[in-house]
């Protein structure tokens, strides 16, 4: 029997109300014949809320307990909806990461599952039930919750869907990946088809649909991942392995994506030693701060410029250790940044594409802070308020 | 070193500012060298909103389902109190049920404490941390989480002081424990010492101070459990072995309990057949249903009236099982019942208590309806608007 595992977000279980219509979705699917274990999300804010509880004692909160505290969002959600389905007549079961072994590794707070005890999930489906799990957290080595980060309920369902050797889908209150935000561009269009890579590069960038790390997993594990609504006709989308099939004549550009969570740092006059950067480099790293794009001048005098970008809210860790290695004056922050990304698997056989974005900027006055590329996107720096200008000329464009 | 359990209630912990004062009292204590494991309640009326919540799903929530629910509570609050312990400089850590392995026997909803795996909290102790345990909840046999009803995290505390040796604290709303409710008796005096057979009496009557349950296990083991404020100069009640060294010659009378939360049920012309009845109290048993009063008519050919109290929240399941054995019109309801007791070991060597109760009821018109005896309490089944005046002359009589 297939194994089919579902995630529903926060928004799709906001309300007990809401949690009825998951229920009756489920059964739905339930009746199809499939075995189903169906992943939430905390209902609606309460993620948000338990955050502020914790603000509220200190700006620092300890990150074991703020794991603790925050992993009862899902449990609560995922109580009530089987309660649901129970009431509903449907033999179903919540269950904990402890009680499916879910174990992880690395930090609070981000944690990466390091593997899932599949037997309890296993056993119950044989008896027919339909398993609920509470996403979003883990149980470390030393036996702690810990969680797996904003939107982690993803990476737990195909965690949970490459264990089982299953499908997965993921529920949300979008109905599909779009080439643009459709907030930001009207004309955007729905793709039906995006291939994992292309996925990464839109959700690491900031489309905000998917975790990244479900993405990548299902990737690495060829799980195929169906991200749309729940109780709706409307189709939404397949991430998958889409590359040895495509169109070699097709797009360049799949979708672009646009993210204001980041700053930009630079350090002038930095010496020009291998060992001081990758020091520093190493140094974020291993605080778990992602930089993402990094820009050096040539070097004078063994000494250069480099400006790197930082999530936000890692911008006060980042500062502590570029202390260590630049003086004060010499480091300048940069808060009004847009991350601006073109993504296409077609710009590995399609040249001209960064020419083209250049040209297009040049004519419309938008200026390029930073850039960096990979073989299947360009990502610029820009001005925060060119951003819907420059989603527009560049959609309308590549026809996205 | 010694180990003190100490435990807060609800309303001690239902704002972040009540929990920053629970944190200066433990810090208090902790540095006056004591090893410290504190239970928590959940926060306010969390445990309340939890039950509405499953209440908007169905009136007869999954029982499995409703215990995975409300042991969030606990786990908030026990995680919110270490953030803020750990805020203030001292090493603290919260643990679940799961991870301190509080294993439960029983149903879901009244589970009992079985065990608890005291190594990992040996281990914290030793490490110097101040340990916060989520009270009310614990793990089955199949590794479901369960509670242990209504003020179970009394019984988490007793049990832990148990298993670590331990003297156990309860900090709760009240100052101690009083001869006689003082919100209906306003001379009533505080107990500075209680046995733990009267303090049991007391609690199952509905002085709704202490969980029974915690008393009858420090009774047990001999752990005394202190009742009284936190932060606070006021003395509170001891609740210990007093009964060896009690003055023979003191108090018959050393407190009264009222409850409005019982109604009795009566069953007229039952046959007097000791397997019907005693199949009608096994069944009642068996669904974990508390009768506490029961009395009977002498057997006119073979036929009896019986009368017995229950929970009014069993009632629904009580009426089920009496239906078995009962025809509808031999059955009634009286819901206008206060139980009225008078708790003391001194009963048991002064004589002419009931005789001096029946006498001061009698001259002041109140009705008894049903009444049992056992060594230490008397207990009547009166009218709710009985139930003042009969505080009152009875707490003057016996000077409570």
């Amino acid at each position: 029997m297939r194994v089919v595992v579902q995630k529903y977000g926060g928004s799709s279980v906001g309300t007990i109300e809401k949690i009825k219509q998951v229920a009756s979705s489920i059964i739905k699917r339930k009746e199809k014949g499939d075995s189903l274990v169906v992943v939430v999300s905390a209902m609606g804010d309460t993620t948000d809320e338990l955050i502020a509880l914790a603000k509220k004692i200190t700006d620092n909160p300890d990150k074991r307990e703020l794991d603790a505290l925050l992993s009862t969002g899902e449990m609560i959600s995922s109580s009530l909806l089987a309660m649901t389905l129970k009431d509903l007549g449907y033999d179903a079961v919540s269950y904990t990461a402890y009680q499916i072994g879910l174990k992880t590794i690395g930090n609070y707070g981000k944690s990466l599952i390091d593997d899932i005890d599949g037997s309890k999930i296993r056993n119950s489906l044989k008896e027919d039930k339909i398993i609920i799990v509470a996403g979003f957290q883990g149980v470390n080595e030393e036996g702690d919750i810990t969680t797996l980060g904003r939107g982690g309920s993803d990476t737990t369902a195909v965690a949970i869907a490459v264990k089982l050797n299953g499908i997965c889908e993921i529920y949300t209150d979008v109905d599909g990946i779009y080439s643009v935000d459709p907030r930001k561009y009207s004309k955007a269009n729905k793709i039906k088809e995006i291939d994992y890579e292309e996925m990464l590069e839109l959700a690491s960038l900031g489309a905000q649909v998917m975790h990244s790390r479900s993405v990548e997993l299902g990737q690495k594990y060829g799980v195929p991942i169906y991200v749309g609504l729940s109780n709706s006709d409307i189709k939404g989308t397949v991430i998958k392995e889409v590359y040895n099939k495509m169109n070699m004549e097709g797009k360049a550009v799949t979708g672009l994506a646009t993210s204001d969570d980041d700053v930009a740092i630079t350090i002038e006059n930095i010496s020009y030693d291998i060992n001081v950067l990758s020091n520093l480099f190493e140094g974020l790293a291993s605080r778990k701060i992602n930089i993402d794009m990094i820009s050096q001048t040539s070097p004078i005098n063994e000494r250069v410029n480099i400006s790197f970008t930082v999530p936000k809210e890692d911008l006060k860790e980042s500062m502590e250790v570029v202390g260590i290695y630049a003086k004060k004056d010499c480091i300048s922050i940069d808060e009004d940044i847009t991350k601006f990304s073109m993504v296409g698997i077609g710009m590995k056989t399609t040249s001209g594409v960064a020419a083209k974005m250049f040209k297009l900027f040049s004519k419309n006055n938008i200026k390029v802070k930073m850039i960096t590329t990979s073989e299947i996107r360009i990502t610029c720096a820009i001005k925060q308020e060119d951003k819907l200008k420059a989603i527009n000329i560049v959609a309308e464009e590549f026809n996205l």
